[in-house]
């Protein structure tokens, strides 16, 4: 609040100015008493003025009774999980009711370091979502593997103090916490100091082990797996968070653990969402309407993607339809069966109706953040996978999750010991090529799973460090797709047989494109047919995002980094052979 | 939370280092799942580490069951209504198990404006009991009295950046809020740009005119009355307070609008409570007791009185027994029947078992804060009171409250004119004479209900501007009473025939004394008893805190500043003759 707008709001409420809309015949949702109520609702200068009293107003608009529901928060998203640009990203997820979000830009920051955070905030100034970043607190995300950047406190210092920056995001480090690791400790007193949030990310972590992070003063975890995990982290005095990405779901294994009692310690989050998870289901909505559906009270659940966010993370101008706060909200015309964002308002002015944005997002050029590929020395020589002997280690895929199995194949090689695909096997090569620094690094493993029978896929997105990951039966498209990669700046790209089935530029740090939701999703509905059709990727699993995820050594129990293949549950590399 | 205090809980937690204290065999509650749950409790340097886990510990407690509730906050309360010095008051109040106030120093701030606040937050720096501030936002509360002081915007900007002024006081000038009144919205605007709070009181203001009050980012009331008004006020997004103080008692009132949807926007406050009160019931306590046996369910009402208090200031670092905050706590075999705080602990600290503190709190000097007694040329001349007619307003006592009535009286007047006392009539002389800047201002005026018979009574205590006011049925004693006050820098004292009957000194500011809570209530109750047995004032009202709300020109409808007689229901000035 300042004196300006406090004062114009003041002679709106006391009618002695007019005001500039008002939203008549809403059932608002009051998500302090917890409540319904029918009101007309006047809005000046964005900010809510007041509820009826006969005032006057410039604009009328009819809610004919539908319900009014301030914006929803995403209490922790990656942005880049969208492949969108913060413009794109707003026009995608504004028209699904999301006003709001807290977005930890780790993934670009892990590519571009300080130029990503810069990148971000700049890109997401003047748009209509509001977007607040953590600063990413696992840049990188361990010491197995070349990110693109080292980011520790002196780094944090540096922007900690932005007011759009909230404090550090998902502490991953588990281990550096309990052991109070000194860099980690530097990290987390940027935010102490200054009272600010740190985000938990601590899967499976309950009871005694989990005191020494909660008196770190983590205050959020988006990582519970079950009721009894949520339980005990709320009675740790952690927001829990109930999140619907697109790979990692847990509304609903979550919600018999939320009850009328603790649910104002819960909130919302997206975490991971994808493009086409995006346009097929919607955003916090999602989430939302599903845990109603499946039983928690509307409102319950409407405060915890509204006021408990606010609350959480200390932004005192929104999360709520009362006088003096931002005036972001959405109509819809259920609550109990599916909540629709039919038209949505921030800052008092309506910017989507029925699922559409009605004026594009402000873009931004991005600086200092495209074509990031700096691949030394790439060739098929790179690829090479010579084991010692037939019998080796293969990265087992699992269908529906990131958690990988440790399988082992009994293979063919040629005279000089070189892996040779069989076809009768779902056994491919996988390869990850140090993007960032040039170091030359490549490392190969075998995988099972992935079903394709003859090509190659090749993907920058490599979660965390966003190395090239690739897949394929046959070094030649294996390296073309590379190639390709490495020509455009990242993406993702298909060959078969020397022919490029198929591109999806990420010119954004190999991760983010400036196309819109609506392209992206059309491009990558392309692929995913293609990959299916032509290459016979497994139905089970999505061919892209599944990639994603191998190259991920926090994440059991067999990965494959550009250092080499990584026993998880050992924390420590590990050779291909079975000896 | 800094880096040190962090590595040491964390050290603890982890089992690598052993822990101050173990509380054994406690019924933790659990303000966050609202439940119970029984644990050992581990404490290291002030600060919870966590539970169960078989750590090591130097001290063991045994809770032998008994309820561990996190150590009560006062959301809103003056100090001085206890008589109390800061280090007395937390000897007073901490054996109820309130560990944390939020105080606004309005009274002493009225009187001896920047010092009052300077020792306010001297006094009570290094004392057991945290006391936070709010810089006072009505001084002096209206400009029909001589305050000792006027603090504006540029007064508040010299303390409002200390880290324990959390904000403005109580804004108790509504129509100068609804009106946007610039020096208003200049203080307010401290508040506003640090993103402080700014607490409201708002009687009975509810509807389309609470819109302009609450806009203003007022973010919490004390003076709701009415169910309704409290479920207004909460609808409009302000944390509203159960009261129970020693002349306002609103937990009663009010319970029936507080319900398991809205509860956790409601905080307990004690406002004014007086040294007897405290002895008498206790303190916060005593409001969630009294709340829980009308019906709020127990661990709501203590969550209340912790959590949601703690949210509200933004006090992140206590209101839950879980790792990383405070141990402030309390243990007490009842939840249901009465809390009752047996033993107390402050930072993992005992500091008060079976009601008894056991260390007497760090006693800071006052310094610039006593004998504030600059009246001039004080004489019984200014105690004249010569009306025009002998039919006249008088200020009619209504017993139970802090409303006056505007009477009327047909009396008898000598010779001059002046009124003469009537032994037939419960009609004595009241006067105020300006104490702060010597202005030799004094005004006089009739008042009804006070009872007694023969003698003067007088105070300096007298809300909000705190001038000596005195009631008696003859000059010479009104005299003799008012010039002891001058003599001994304030308090309260009775004359008869000449004789002191009685006499509390006041020594800071006229509002408080260095004595202990034992020393003042056994003062007062002698005090009571003369002004019973040899004053005869009425048993209906209490003969000294009656008298301190007579020049109270805020509340209705007759009041006596040393300015004159004030019908407060015109907002104006009057005459004492009946036209």
């Amino acid at each position: 609040m300042d004196k300006d707008r406090a004062r114009q709001l003041i002679d709106a409420a006391q009618n002695r100015d007019i005001c500039d809309s008002v939203i008549r015949n809403a059932k608002v949702v009051d998500v302090c008493n917890k409540e319904i109520f029918t009101a007309d609702v006047y809005i000046k200068d964005g900010y809510f003025v007041g509820f009826d009293g006969n005032r006057r107003a410039k604009t009328e608009i009819d809610a004919k009774g539908r319900y009014m529901l301030p914006g929803f928060i995403d209490a922790h998203c990656h942005i880049e999980s969208s492949h969108l640009s913060p413009s794109e990203f707003s026009d995608a997820v504004v028209p699904c009711g999301t006003t709001t979000v807290i977005a930890d830009p780790h993934e670009i920051c892990n590519v571009t370091g300080l130029d990503g955070m810069e990148y971000m905030l700049k890109a997401s100034e003047n748009i209509p979502l509001s977007v607040f970043l953590m600063f990413p607190s696992c840049v990188p995300a361990t010491a197995f593997e070349h990110s693109g950047a080292i980011l520790n406190a002196p780094e944090i210092e540096k922007f900690i103090d932005n007011p759009r920056v909230l404090g550090l995001g998902e502490m991953m480090n588990y281990p550096g916490v309990a052991s109070a690791d000194s860099t980690v400790m530097d990290k987390m007193q940027c935010a102490w100091k200054r009272e600010k949030n740190i985000d938990g990310h601590a899967p499976s972590i309950t009871g005694p082990a989990l005191d020494s992070y909660a008196a770190a003063g983590i205050t959020t975890d988006h990582e519970c797996e079950t009721p009894a995990e949520l339980h005990d982290k709320i009675r740790k005095g952690m927001y829990v968070m109930l999140r619907e990405g697109t790979a990692c779901r847990n509304v609903l294994q979550l919600l018999p653990g939320v009850n009328e009692r603790n649910c104002n310690r819960i909130l919302f989050c997206t975490d991971d969402r994808q493009p086409q998870s995006i346009v097929q289901d919607g955003h916090v909505n999602y989430g939302v309407s599903l845990a109603i559906q499946h039983g928690l009270d509307p409102i319950s659940a409407i405060t915890a993607a509204t006021l408990n966010a606010a609350t959480c993370y200390h932004l005192a101008d929104r999360g709520m339809i009362v006088p003096g706060k931002r005036a972001d909200f959405f109509l819809s015309s259920s609550i109990d069966n599916g909540i629709k964002a039919e038209e949505v308002f921030i800052l008092g002015a309506k910017q989507a109706e029925n699922g559409k944005i009605l004026h594009k997002a402000m873009h931004t050029k991005p600086e200092n953040v495209s074509g990031k590929m700096d691949v030394k020395d790439f060739s098929a020589a790179k690829l090479s996978f010579r084991p010692q002997s037939d019998h080796v280690k293969v990265i087992e895929i699992i269908p529906g999750g990131v958690v990988t199995g440790s399988g082992e194949a009994w293979i063919k090689r040629d005279e000089n010991g070189e892996w040779i695909h069989d076809d009768g096997q779902d056994v491919l090569k996988l390869a990850v090529i140090e993007r960032h620094h040039g170091t030359g690094n490549a490392s190969t493993a075998l995988i099972s799973g992935y079903g394709m029978k003859h090509g190659a896929v090749a993907t920058s997105i490599a979660h965390d460090s966003h190395n090239i990951i690739v897949v394929g039966d046959n070094d030649s498209d294996m390296v073309k797709a590379v190639e390709k990669l490495i020509a455009i700046g990242g993406g993702i790209t298909m060959f078969k047989d020397g022919e490029e089935l198929g591109t999806h530029v990420l010119e954004i740090a190999g991760l983010m494109t400036d196309l819109s939701l609506e392209e992206v999703t059309e491009c990558l509905s392309k692929m995913h047919d293609i990959a299916d059709k032509r290459l016979h990727v497994s139905k089970e699993i999505d061919p892209f995002m599944t990639l994603c995820f191998m190259a991920l050594p926090v994440i059991p129990a067999l990965k494959l980094t550009d250092c080499g293949l990584f026993d998880v549950n050992a924390f420590a590399f590990t050779d291909s052979e079975i000896k």
